[in-house]
């Protein structure tokens, strides 16, 4: 891994953090890096799309605490002071969001304000897990946090989306009006191990598939671009903004581009095997094209992704 | 009043009808209206920006009933089947918004969610009254309903506009999933009778003004345009809304554009004399031009706005 070359919870004093959605596939490397810099860290997640095994890896820590629960109804947290509480439930890919839209839309704003509000009552610092989809269909690329973004508020998504723009707003309003010391990241694309391999996305369909012998679906002639972050990039810019003050959102993601195809050719080369491929006609909901501007987290934080895709694809497929 | 060209809820059997906020501008003229065809009404407000003189109206009314209460709690009815929950509570105009960003963001969340599960268990239909707001600062003019809007998520409005749009996706995950009968509208500026002095928008400070004997105050030059709907084509949208089987949102508003000197000019008019003008530069957030394209309104309700600018200004100065 790469040595922090900034201020992060690396070097910080023993924090006593809790994180919302300890047991999906951001929250459990959350767990993980917190644990092994020596904080104490409690996890709570309902398993509504978070996975029990992810809680399993960490109950043997001496420092790791689980409460199964439901945030939208409450976070029944009545231990010692927290230092931060850190919002990452919610589902996340659209095959989850989509079977569960009210409850979607409840740990956006319920379960974040229930976050919200336990900070406050403990003086603790509150980070938000929001995500490229605040910015929709873009009309701008690449996305700077400036960028308000292009979302039907009554479509199939807006569960998802509006439930995260919600989630940014009232956070926000927490920070202006009670003085709640926030952070807000947008998350883009990412993956690594202990991603659900039914997420729908397209390098965990690939793995899926290829993993399986079957071929790999090409939507289309397989020209689309997609970006892709790999996790441990995406943890080391959480801890480094833990450590600055700075309340708006900072894009976390992976700026470089591959076409479907090439992403084939990356995981043939990967797997040292050459893969099949069926061609299907686009979907007519396709995934929209987004890539982050990364300026404010290079700025801020000096951060930019390290890891290649070659790289965390092999991780990924070593410890799935 | 123009006689309805539409099915409304003038020819209806007397319904049950449920009306949040309704100690507000909008929310009262509801009530007014929908005890005049003989329906019952039970009023719920908190009095956050309602009035409670605006309750004291119909208290003597047999079929209308009043429940004092903070939507976002939970909405303490437990009277016969209502037909519909009418979801009209939230500040709505930006002193009363900003002043309270954290109940305005709960009221169109946990608000809208508690009328919604109301009107499921009732199996009565639920209306949301949205706003021209989750248009933001729009790109487009004048602007569709299919029109996404340009909002700035985490900005000092998004307590206003990022609740509504929240609003009106939790109300559309209702209809979609759970089969909740739902109408939403998205209102533009409307004026008439009861509307607050204070609510910092161009004709109220026009009239406080002029009833004071000072100037009116003119930022810039004058010659930004507005649209004014006044409230009697609301209702009457509304009530033809209830009428039709449709549940995407529905503009209602008035596209006839007026520059602050045309308006000083009709209040001159009405008035009887000149009024004098005081000119102060433009502030940084002046509000942004709306002007709503209301064509699925003509289709769908065969509605558009009756009321001239002249008319509707000379009953609001009479009725204040």
């Amino acid at each position: 891994m790469t040595p922090p070359a900034a201020p992060s919870t690396a070097s910080s004093a023993p924090l006593r953090i809790l994180i919302t959605g300890s047991a999906g596939f951001v929250g459990s490397h959350l767990v993980e890096r917190f644990l092994g810099e020596g904080h104490t860290v409690i996890g709570v997640d309902n398993y509504i799309s978070g996975q029990p095994q992810n809680t399993a890896l960490f109950l043997g820590h001496p420092h790791f605490r689980f409460l199964e629960a439901d945030v939208v109804q409450g976070i029944p947290y009545g231990g010692e002071p927290l230092d931060w509480v850190m919002h990452f439930a919610s589902p996340a890919s659209p095959p989850h969001y989509q079977q569960y839209p009210i409850e979607t839309l409840m740990v956006g704003a319920q379960g974040t304000q229930n976050g919200l509000e336990l900070a406050h009552r403990h003086g603790a610092r509150f980070f938000l897990a929001s995500t490229s989809e605040v910015y929709g269909d873009p009309l701008v690329h690449p996305q700077p946090e400036t960028y308000w973004g292009n979302v039907n508020p009554n479509g199939v998504r807006s569960c998802y989306d509006e439930g995260k723009r919600y989630a940014e707003a009232i956070t926000m309003a927490y920070h202006r009006t009670l003085g709640v010391d926030t952070r807000i990241i947008r998350i883009f694309n990412t993956y690594g191990p202990r991603m659900r391999l039914d997420d729908g996305r397209v390098i965990t369909n690939f793995v899926d598939q290829a993993l399986r012998g079957e071929p790999l679906t090409i939507y289309g002639n397989g020209s689309q671009t997609r970006s892709f972050q790999y996790i441990d990039d995406l943890v080391e810019g959480i801890s480094r903004l833990m450590a600055v003050a700075y309340h708006e959102p900072v894009n976390l993601g992976n700026p470089d581009e591959y076409t479907m195809l090439n992403l084939v050719e990356v995981m043939e080369g990967v797997l040292g095997r050459t893969l099949e491929l069926r061609y299907e006609p686009l979907p007519g909901d396709d995934p929209k094209k987004r890539k982050p501007d990364i300026t404010v987290a290079g700025t801020l934080l000096r951060w930019k992704p390290q890891v290649q895709l070659e790289v965390g694809l092999t991780r990924t497929l070593e410890r799935l």
